[in-house]
């Protein structure tokens, strides 16, 4: 295999260093990096400042082999990424008459007169070669600067990647050959699954392999590189699955509610949640998936007691006797569901936090039950972590324990 | 009003490099920051790695008063912050066995043994203090180098909150002087609330103010420096507020839903909800806040056309003839939300896509009702952006109708 070559990524902006606001265009530029053969050694957010960005760029550029810079490129005083690279390199700038040109009739085009500032736009360092912006207004500029690659694009992500994605993929790509398989696995811990694959580390090399974890789900995220990519990563995925199991719920742009809603589709059956703790996340995760109310009928957020018992039907007695927060009222909540029309159903009931929690049952304590016609689930859990924390993962396993009540179907 | 004094974070993780995984302990550590007087001119994130490490130090502490270097301080292999920060500086590292025993004496009141290689946190740089870690094993160090302090903390939040809140702030904070306030106002468009305030900026001066804005919501973040820096934030809140008017529902920590609940709660009622296209997410929205129970009793997830019938009592005729997106639909879901045992509901429908829309109803086309016994609400929006994006809006703006109907009660 080949190595990745070091490359590094400027996002210029003083209110990215502000408590505020994070840099995210380096994920982006990162996920296509990568697909060019590149992968970040660092990465800097940085004043709107010529000599901060002319130190910046000057740096990097000295160290790594491709340098991508992300905002400053537009029309107002702030903008100053062309002076700053050109500075560090002792280039000059000149304005393009035909950019400009182009610009004005972009302004005329939708009815607007090109304010004077906005030729700024049409500066090119000295040696650069224009990228442009079918999205926006600034095109990216590409310079070489010795053995190093600097990319200017704008910080607007949606530019960025379409200048990325038009120019630089087709340049670097077909030389890097970079395969990667992200693998998504739910219900399981991350120190468990690294525990479980560690044995393929050695066989296909530590770098290769990234665990990503949160909130119940796991990613594994495999990588080759080469002539081979392709079929490696194939055998990367196979050996993976096999030690996955059905824990591994899907890849790439896989996400966990959409695959549970799609095995319910298969069937030709519907869904119905009834939530207590969660207040409605179950239900908000699983419409996150578009075209979900041809399987999703809806459900009940039944945080009350009282509506436990007129929505889903449940046995006051029951809850006085077990409490709300039990395996008896979670199942009986989810037979209330059912009848609300669905074949399937997800119920939840627990203790988020910070109050309500006892000796008997802490804060942390959840009850998932599911129904499907070929069986039911129940899990008791004691989760750890804050009041959102124990949400999100109960909303996540809920819907992992639907997904595997599914596959014994 | 005395300068903010120039500082600059360090990330240290390669795993903060990837596409996956962005560090967000800048945050944390530029409101920290903030409060001691120092803004961020610059933020890095860069590799495990000692020669990496001494490189962005070493650059960092020749140009800035404070550097904040996060993670790196653990136990393994890939922890080599403590090397790489001495390097820079040509410090050594010397084993505290006063804190060796401490940690040793942490593993045994968990019951476990100390591994060998725990004992590297022990390891401190030459003429550095130690910063106990209440909240973890890594203790945090702080390093005077020529003008610049350098603090080097663990990557665990908690735990970097914890120590510099408990070591940083009360050495800097007296000295800074520093005082924000936040103003957080629902319903409004950034650049509305951008032209209402304009005329501020002279008379406080541009820097001092940041308008942060997303999903229906925008926040004024005010900040004030020097002896008088709590009487100007004053003047500053007074003066913003009385523009804001309705729209500011806030300050600081204060959120919409909670703020919403707290005036339900207050005048003795309780809050029911009926959701379709928001899925549940208006309820999960609501039930963030601790203590939701004494107000919310939970609603509806009407997603399909049937549960609207017969868990909201909505006429299939008045379906039909205007369209589950529709006013009538809305208000009636709203009144059926009021049967489930509440004086206030909240209801919305609309259509959040990519599929669904049609020419008289496209997509983003949204219905939200409002009840209390102080009177009605209703407003039909037509939101821009994704699936996701008009969700999320969709959600705030229901909340905040609720508040609004609630004010003029």
């Amino acid at each position: 295999m080949t190595e990745m070559r070091r490359a590094a990524f400027v996002a210029v902006g003083s209110e990215l260093l502000r408590a505020q606001r994070l840099d995210t265009n380096s994920l982006l530029a990162a996920r296509l990096a990568g697909n060019c053969g590149f992968s970040f050694v660092e990465k800097r957010a940085i004043e709107d400042d010529v000599e901060a960005i002319a130190r910046a760029v000057g740096e990097l550029a000295a160290r790594v082999e491709l340098v991508v810079v992300s905002g400053g490129l537009g029309p107002t005083a702030d903008d100053v990424t062309r002076e700053g690279v050109a500075q560090a390199f002792g280039l000059g700038i000149a304005r393009m008459a035909a950019l400009e040109g182009a610009l004005e009739a972009r302004f005329r085009r939708s009815g607007r007169t090109m304010p004077a500032i906005a030729a700024r736009m049409a500066d090119i360092i000295e040696g650069a070669e224009v990228l442009p912006n079918p999205q926006g207004t600034a095109p990216g500029q590409l310079l070489q600067v010795g053995g190093c690659t600097l990319v200017l694009l704008p910080g607007v992500p949606r530019e960025l990647e379409t200048i990325f994605a038009t120019h630089l993929l087709p340049r670097f790509a077909s030389a890097a050959r970079v395969a990667t398989r992200t693998l998504h696995l739910a219900g399981v811990y991350e120190s468990a699954v690294e525990e479980r694959v560690s044995h393929l580390y050695e066989k296909y090399g530590r770098e290769r392999i990234t665990i990503l974890a949160g909130r119940g789900l796991v990613d594994l995220v495999l990588m080759a590189q080469g002539a081979e990519c392709a079929d490696v990563v194939a055998a990367m995925e196979k050996d993976f699955a096999s030690i996955a199991g059905d824990d591994l719920f899907g890849c790439d742009r896989d996400t966990l509610p959409a695959v549970a809603l799609a095995a319910v589709r298969l069937r030709g059956w519907r869904l119905a949640t009834a939530e207590s703790c969660t207040g409605g996340m179950v239900g908000a995760q699983l419409t996150t998936v578009p075209g979900a109310s041809d399987v999703y009928v809806g459900g009940v957020v039944a945080y009350s007691n009282e509506l436990k018992q007129t929505l889903l039907g449940i046995d006051g007695d029951a809850i006085a006797t077990h409490g709300a927060v039990s395996r008896e009222v979670a199942e009986a909540m989810a037979v209330g569901a059912t009848r609300l029309g669905a074949e399937c159903a997800i119920a939840v009931t627990g203790v988020a936090g910070p109050g309500g929690g006892t000796e008997a049952k802490p804060v942390g304590t959840v009850h998932i039950a599911v129904i499907t016609p070929a069986g039911r689930r129940h899990v008791q859990q004691r989760f750890p972590g804050d009041r959102a924390f124990i949400r999100e993962l109960t909303a996540n396993v809920a819907i992992d324990q639907l997904r595997r009540a599914l596959l014994e179907a």
